[in-house]
């Protein structure tokens, strides 16, 4: 599918406010006073639309691709409002997520606002708000798909991936507690659990699932290949993450990075310490994890003497080999298609942001 | 159905470490740590048993009620374990919200222990923790109801009386924040609704919708019947809470009330505000809500005053009428039964504790 990238998230923000109506509308039904509607109604428009909307477009090209549509005038209206919900969902999951995370990680901003608790008179009222973020996916469940055969599919999947993104979270908020350094705690098992239950299931596996699911191919061997292949994408995506929080360049990224700083359980320092004399690993245990730009450098140093860059770009080239390999052996013969997984991986390989 | 208070809860616990058993079994599936798993163990034991199970335990009893059981004896093994699973996935609910509110309450105990969120290292991860006990009912509703043809009537009902739960807790945080008091956004229908949605619906319908849908008793007509009187007696305990707090004797009630310098949106500073004179008003706005004994003492005096004990009666006269009325005119014929109705009332009506 051909996908012009800035209409593609135009025609899906307009369908946000149009799903913003729907759920609010529950509350005037229960009848509730105009202050809480208004509430609610700031929660989901300040936490859901203002990221990247990677994860809630890739159901809508998904499905487009597993469609053969050429461009967004093949959907239906109705097909293309279905498809963006399930879109929306993942964006209000992980709404739910990163409300409840900032709290969890004392961040400050978000997305280059305050993040929500931090707005006046949220505070821990952000806590129940996270909570209405996932209702508002079930009700927009029930509303749109609670006719189809498919119904229940989608809540045990949006169950499951969320159950496992909170599993992923609980392992990373007990592995890497900011103010309590332990490198002894690290590995590079635990690093890929974490990444895989946190960010990999709702980020690559949800969206392709959720499209296959409203095409009708839901096939358990449609959905293990696609599993197969979205789960080391996702792992590969967030490698490459930590690879250039600490080697990308400030202006390609747009950010400083901060994992060292952070105690961040990366990529990075799992490999460096696998590799490491017990001199270096010494300087990691007295300079990892502080907030201290003079230690962070130390650090940084480190990675670079013992060329971690390297590695992960060995790491980079075996494991795309492996996707590719992969994807060529996809069996299409009960409609699911590889382009789906070689868009994903185009859109990731060798990025610089 | 006859029922030992004190047996009947000692069955109900038996069958929450298999629970736990079964959750946690999800958790070594995906091959999570040590660490993690002992993690979401203690969650699960610390925040879910440890109440009084009054909701829990009336989905079993109300189950065999409709069944006309006579005793526990006469549930075969499977339909007790099935029962008791809605059951705990009621008291699951609750930890969920339980440790959530704690957080945002601020509070220093739970039924006697430390405050999930204040027991050492877990502070704000007890966020996560309570979106897994959350997680935790649906991992349940899977494994015990995905065969059943009421599989997504369950989940249907879980996730709506969860999100008018937290409707109602909205309301009541930006109602009665404990550090900015205004009476002025006080009202009684503030506090119906808030009562209705944050307790009544999970607390007194949810377990009775469950037992019904178990039984296969689920024509809206029924459920109607149920609601109908279910909620008006789950505002109707609430109220009698706010009674209790501030006229119970605490030799009776077990603790000392707490509502009038928690700033609490009760139904005895309501009716007084209904009630009082400008001056009475006034002397409500500047000692309401206030951390401080005397405070305290003034407005309670003003309460016994305004004789709002004798109002309360008044309500409680006319409300179990009401009650009653409706419970006389149930219609059995598809399955139903007042006597699912008229035991919630009896453990009710009158109570001093």
């Amino acid at each position: 599918m051909k996908i012009d990238k800035v209409g593609s998230r135009a025609k899906f923000l307009t369908v946000f406010p149009e799903l913003v109506e729907e759920t609010v509308e529950v509350l005037k039904q229960y009848g509730m006073p105009e202050d809480a509607i208004d509430w609610f109604t700031r929660n989901l428009n300040y936490n859901t639309p203002s990221g990247k909307l990677n994860r809630g477009l890739s159901v809508v090209d998904t499905y487009g691709i597993l469609k053969g549509y050429e461009t967004y005038d093949d959907f239906s209206p109705e097909e293309y409002k279905q498809a963006a919900v399930l879109g929306w969902g993942i964006e209000l999951l992980q709404a739910y997520f990163l409300v409840a995370d900032d709290m969890m990680d004392k961040s400050i901003t978000r997305r280059g606002h305050p993040c929500w608790y931090r707005v006046k008179d949220v505070e821990e009222i952000a806590i129940n708000d996270s909570f209405m973020l996932e209702g508002a996916i079930y009700i927009l469940l029930k509303k749109y798909f609670s006719k189809t055969n498919y119904y229940v599919k989608l809540m045990d999947l949006f169950h499951e991936v969320t159950f496992q993104t909170e599993c992923g979270q609980l392992l990373d908020l007990i592995t890497a507690p900011e103010d309590r350094i332990d490198l002894s705690k690290f590995s590079l098992d635990k690093q890929m659990f974490i990444i895989t239950y946190k960010t990999a299931f709702y980020s690559f596996y949800l969206p392709v699932a959720l499209a296959m699911y409203m095409c009708g191919i839901d096939d358990e061997k449609d959905l293990k290949q696609a599993r197969d292949v979205l789960i080391p994408l996702g792992q590969y995506f967030q490698i490459q993450d930590d690879f250039l929080d600490c080697f990308g360049k400030p202006e390609d990224i747009g950010k400083i990075g901060t994992d060292i700083q952070d105690n961040k359980c990366s990529w990075i320092v799992n490999t460096a310490l696998n590799v490491c004399t017990p001199e270096q690993r010494k300087l990691l245990d007295e300079n990892y994890g502080r907030k201290d730009a003079i230690k962070e450098k130390k650090c940084k140093d480190l990675f670079y003497e013992l060329k971690i860059d390297d590695l992960y770009h060995q790491y980079e080239d075996n494991e795309v080999n492996i996707i590719r390999e992969k994807i060529s052996k996809i069996d299409e013969s009960r409609g699911f298609k590889k382009e789906v997984l070689t868009a994903f991986l185009n859109k990731i390989y060798k990025r610089k942001k």
